[in-house]
């Protein structure tokens, strides 16, 4: 039974928040020179424990056993949102270390080989799950080339160089090479707090859908267009905002969710009625036919704004994921560890969140594991949990690859 | 008679739209290079008629007859809105100083002394009205000190230094030395056009409230936090927004306007709920206790949302300008003008912008001229209006400047 050094675990966390550290999380863009920082620290640990480590054209770190028997992948991503939690992403990636120095120290574990990974930009600044989509050869050079910053649109080309990673090559998925993908998570949301639970075990992925609304209206003088004859973009935003709020929840399962995370008026000054105005909306859940059927309500609100309004609208849905499903005989093996180390105390729940195991599962098994988040609240720098939990979370990861190992994958 | 020279005005009209040209318009900020080579390429123009030409310390063109006789005061201001019209403002300044040639040139309007002027930041990329504050004595050193630019955030001080007018002295307005002042603008609306009128005779300038309204929820992952336990700022701004457009028809005026110019969520990101949205607000009118009223509405608006949504609200009023009254005397004098040129052309109307008349009013009788705005089109680079239009409304400016002064200021 490999028995994880929970002072080691917790150390190391600590020590990793210290990249980019900023109160008491962590800012951590991707390609950033706090973002490469940890991931050649990341390579040399992994280095350290017997493994071939290497950070690839993309940015992943992958320590990949040096015998050719199957492994299994267990890892998350490393760099941060902005001015975010030090626990998104790093939890599962110091887990995949841990649990491959403890394999490494076990006698009994001998064979049972870990291959610890660190994927690059899951959050988006560049490309949404850019290093896990390389590593199962979902994306091309072309869509790497046109790829810009989110936030200050310098081109993920110039990130890539800056980052000493033009020219070196993305690993590709070896078949038959891992007996498949394990990713540790903190919840982000605060179900398992509410029902007083200490591991998640994610039976589903939801799949996001994201929108660019945009309504054209005429811009004009604030002072003396009368609002009789006024066209206002604004006003078109707002009033689907409402729409939707109201709409919605006839539609919803109980899981959905839908959120306007941005809306922009143009010009945007306070004397000019708004000619212009985007919304970034989007909605998720775990069910297709439901993701299905909230688009047709979307399109049909949006409509309805355009012509109460007479705002022309510009519909762009930049972003449909089908929900992945998590690997049935993994989830009981995880279940089962967290039953030996925490009786009740975990749960199935699928994930609110996108996660790289959505991208691992169209070519590996893969699973999930979430720990609980202080008052759910993540993508803030307050995000934080229980370090008992933190504890707990990769102890039970530790048993389940075991588990997983000794069955040598294939007759799960 | 004062005739004046069509042809010259247009080509100045034109020629000036040259300092900051973009696409049809200008975009021509305060004490940017474009608009500090306007004011002394207008300096010189002064001059050339035998004016005292002097820029002063915020940037005001003033050119002042050298006799000591009482003069009409004729201007607007120079700068633009960004990326704006070639009108707003520069009409009133031009016809300034085409009055000023015209009455050099005319030997019967010998004696007849016209102050034409040109005020500084009226749009307020620093500080509203700026110049014509300062003129008359409403603003001190300490405002300027903390002013800004609404863009760009760089103080007006750096600005002014930049500009070359460090130190140089800010001109006051000198009790008993002008007659009053006339301000010709575009209407910026369509009232004359639609009701086929060529000369607007301005009866009242509107108060204009402006409000930042800054909401407080708690931000968050847009995937995980279920639905019941959000408090998305963003939302609260948007159902203020909806608040506003059914409730305020019921307590405005028949002119009454109200526009949301802005709102802006943090952080911004799609897949997070938004903790925070500020919202620009404001609203006009004539009438003082009907801004006072819409001010009330406002305010219980606000409430309702705040508890509706469990976000917080901060208010802050930035703005709460009183209603300008026009000069009656003058009003007539405009009006009989335009009778001759224009029998029927005219009709009186409040203003629903601000204007720098306003704020001369304080301390000066004065008087505004508006001429169409072709589809009432203003604040952008489409903005424009009829050669034919134009001519019209400098000629019946000039009238009621030799009336004015005729009745030599203080017995009409």
């Amino acid at each position: 039974m490999p028995k994880i050094n929970a002072g080691r675990l917790l150390s190391e966390l600590r020590r990793f928040a210290q990249f980019g550290a900023y109160r008491t999380g962590v800012h951590r863009p991707s390609y950033s020179k706090e973002d490469m920082d940890s991931r050649r620290w990341l390579a040399q640990q992994y280095e350290a424990v017997g493994l071939q480590a290497h950070i690839d054209g993309v940015g992943n770190v992958l320590g990949m056993p040096r015998s050719q028997r199957q492994s299994l992948l267990i890892g998350s991503h490393l760099e941060s949102q902005n001015y975010a939690g030090w626990l998104d992403g790093a939890l599962g990636v110091i887990y995949g270390l841990e649990i491959a120095r403890t394999f490494a120290e076990t006698t009994d574990c001998a064979g049972l080989l870990i291959a610890p990974v660190a994927w690059a930009d899951e959050e988006g600044h560049y490309l949404s799950m850019l290093g896990s989509r390389s590593f199962v050869g979902d994306i091309d050079e072309a869509e790497i080339d046109l790829a810009v910053n989110v936030d200050h649109g310098l081109p993920l080309r110039d990130a890539l160089r800056a980052a000493g990673l033009a020219g070196v090559p993305r690993s590709l998925l070896e078949p038959g090479r891992h007996v498949g993908y394990l990713e540790a998570h903190i919840e982000q949301g605060d179900a398992l707090e509410a029902s007083s639970k200490r591991i998640g075990v994610v039976t589903s992925i939801v799949g996001i859908w994201q929108y660019s609304i945009v309504f054209h209206g005429i811009q004009n003088h604030a002072g003396t267009t009368r609002m009789a004859i006024r066209k206002d973009a604004g006003v078109a935003a707002a009033m689907l905002a409402m729409a939707i709020a109201k709409r919605f929840p006839e539609v919803a399962g109980p899981r959905s969710v839908w959120t306007t995370g941005r809306i922009t008026m143009e010009p945007g000054a306070p004397s000019i009625i708004p000619g212009k105005a985007e919304m970034l909306f989007q909605f998720r859940d775990s069910e297709m036919p439901r993701l299905e059927s909230l688009d047709a309500v979307l399109m049909e609100l949006i409509q309805g704004v355009a012509t109460k309004t007479g705002c022309r609208a510009d519909i762009e849905r930049t972003e449909a994921g089908e929900p992945s499903q998590m690997d049935p005989a993994f989830q009981v093996a995880i279940e089962n560890a967290a039953a030996r180390h925490a009786p009740g105390a975990s749960v199935r729940m699928p994930s609110g969140a996108g996660h790289d195991a959505q991208v691992v599962a169209r070519k590996l098994r893969a699973a999930m594991l979430f720990v609980p988040s202080i008052g759910g609240i993540s993508h803030h720098w307050t995000e934080n949990s229980d370090d008992a939990d933190l504890v707990l979370g990769c102890q039970v990861l530790a048993d389940a690859a075991e588990t997983i190992l000794r069955r040598e994958g294939g007759e799960m």
